[in-house]
């Protein structure tokens, strides 16, 4: 037996007991509803009350509020929506430039190119699989200067405005040395949450550390609304400006149609709303399930070389929306057969994304050295990680 | 008395009747729903299909394919993803011009901007409230040259990409003379039908002459999806590319994150498409009765100076989305004050659009002149037009 065979056969029993499924397909991650989901949703039905007005989306945006301990929620379409009205909130301009991770879902360079921006790839770094802020920082030491508190790419002359954070698979990354980055370089911080409903850095949940948090609720997230976003932030004049920029703009007006800025049409519709408040019903016992599954995978393949699974950073919480077993360097070039060999076993199974500095469409933006990138690239599989509640 | 109250009284008593609503607040419009809905959209909680892949979208798009008569259609988010869309299908670059009518919803000169180009207002006539082919066309005369089959504005120097004519309230515009003009000018049409669904030009659905029509199913509209919207065309390049560009530019692949190119997260959930089915199911119904409460304001009102109903231009056949009293020139300056007594006796009025060129972010954009425009704005009230089919 070589080793990919080794590797795959201690997964496929590994996974199936832990997930509890001793034949058939294992799904990577499917959605579980709770008993009000069917009754919220058929209410919006029986009262005509569907669309973007309801009473479900002020609830669901009151009630994700609540948990996250944000002063303020505003629900969307989806989370590339969120991010894109994250980066307008944070003034991006076009001919602006944003740093973002290469190791994130495309979604989070392409809201940049929405804004008409540049996306200017940084590194991540293996223990949480986010932004590296010692190495950025050593990055913007040579290519940028800052004057006025403003952060300008020595390079091309544009101003450096935002830095994008990504909780990779609900692991917060390092918000304290990454702040003091931001800080020192004049750069407004977004966390990408998307990933990492529920998870905590230092107690506090993420998405709050920034000028502005965004969160997903797609169908394969850690709780959904079909399609589905939001962003969370403490500051109730972005809240407000983000409500507004999602309506069409328009002016509060009992019959009137005057609308003062270029807006959008973004704002959560009642429908998925109400399958929203279900699931934040749920989270707890979500959470509680993939934090057990978690533990099942670390414990099971405790003992073992060929690859590890990943841990929540120290100090850090994690949601474990998609466990992350992480292959040896030596294991690297199993990475194909094992994901191929897994999917054939019914174990489904995916790769990290491609990093997007390699996509033809950013092949060309400016990027620092991004070996770690490449390095995890090869090495990351993701588990089945469906939670179970009933 | 004076004619405000005489005007009000009549529209109060007449709209009372023709609605069976001799008590209570009258709406505007809102959505009814027939015996599926609500089992259709449970199917989707009971499976766990609620996001941007299940049997719903599928069927919806094949559904809407069906009614309209397009070869395909290709469901989105909203109308106003579908018109952004569609202006990418027509090849609107940043600088490009856009010639849309300034009596339109915002969301038409906001799909113009998303692209980074420049929106530039042109007249439309009274009979349809839609695009004035012969106006436009002076003007074109005036201001455009074509060369090469292309259209340029030789005021500005840049390219005049598309002409968009939208069917107000589901009135189709003068398709015939327009497509002349298209065809003389080198201008791609678009069709924003987000008001026209049901709505026929010579026996042929609306949406179907233009190189693209877009289409809404917003909570106020004919039929609601919640929010959702969707391209319709018989050009299938156009179509796959549509797909394409609203589900991220993934390339098909079993577990690869492979995208090449800016694409956008545009796709309808399931849970929305649900509600879509059943609703296409609904529509012979809901038009049926639509066209009879056109029917009843048309002749209540037809012995009247002061106003006038809007009926379908001819060769057409129109949806009646929102049924549009027009008050004579004489009237015009009761405007606001017939809109604000009918609301106070519970008759749910609303003005048209405010003309998009006087709105702050647009009243520097190009324009005609506008004189149709700004006269029909201070003259139209759209009356209560909720269909009943239980």
């Amino acid at each position: 037996m070589d080793n990919t065979q080794s590797i795959v056969a201690r997964i496929v029993a590994g996974t199936r007991e832990i997930m509890d499924a001793p034949t058939g397909n294992v799904p990577l991650h499917i959605p579980v509803f709770g008993e009000n989901a069917a009754g919220y949703v058929n209410e919006c039905i029986t009262t005509g009350w569907v669309s973007s007005v309801g009473k479900f989306v002020d609830r669901f945006e009151a009630d994700l509020a609540k948990f996250t301990g944000a002063k303020r929620a505003v629900a969307m379409v989806n989370g590339t929506a969120a991010l894109h009205i994250a980066l307008k909130l944070c003034g991006v301009e076009p001919g602006d430039e944003v740093l973002l991770p290469s190791l994130t879902f495309v979604a989070t360079a392409n809201a940049v190119s929405y804004c008409h921006a540049t996306p200017h790839f940084v590194e991540v770094e293996s223990r949480t699989l986010g932004i590296d802020a010692k190495a950025i920082r050593d990055y913007l030491g040579e290519i940028a200067e800052v004057k006025n508190g403003s952060c300008t790419n020595r390079k091309t002359g544009n101003t450096i405005r935002c830095l994008i954070g990504m909780h990779a698979f609900g692991h917060p990354f390092e918000l304290e040395s990454v702040l003091e980055l931001c800080e020192d370089f004049g750069l407004n911080l977004v966390e990408d949450a998307a990933e990492s409903i529920g998870s905590y850095y230092k107690q506090q949940h993420t998405g709050l550390f920034g000028r502005v948090g965004t969160l997903s609720f797609n169908g394969n997230k850690t709780i959904t609304t079909g399609g589905g976003g939001a962003i969370i932030t403490n500051d109730d004049s972005l809240a407000d400006l983000a409500k507004h920029l999602t309506t069409t703009g328009k002016k509060p007006h009992p019959y009137r149609y005057f609308h003062d800025m270029v807006a959008h049409n973004y704002r959560m519709p009642n429908l998925n709303a109400a399958l929203g408040c279900s699931q934040l019903e749920d989270l707890p016992a979500i959470l509680e399930s993939k934090r057990k599954i978690a533990a099942g995978y670390i414990s099971t393949f405790a003992d073992n070389s060929d690859f590890e699974i990943l841990a929540e950073p120290e100090n850090c919480q994690s949601n474990y929306w998609l466990n992350a077993l992480v292959l040896s360097d030596l294991n690297a070039k199993h990475h194909d057969a094992v994901i191929q060999q897994l999917n054939q076993a019914g174990i489904i199974v995916r790769p990290i994304w491609e990093p997007l500095h390699t996509l033809p469409m950013y092949c060309d933006a400016p990027k620092m050295e991004l070996g770690v990138t490449m390095n995890l690239a090869n090495r990351i599989i993701n588990l089945p990680s469906t939670p179970r509640i009933l």
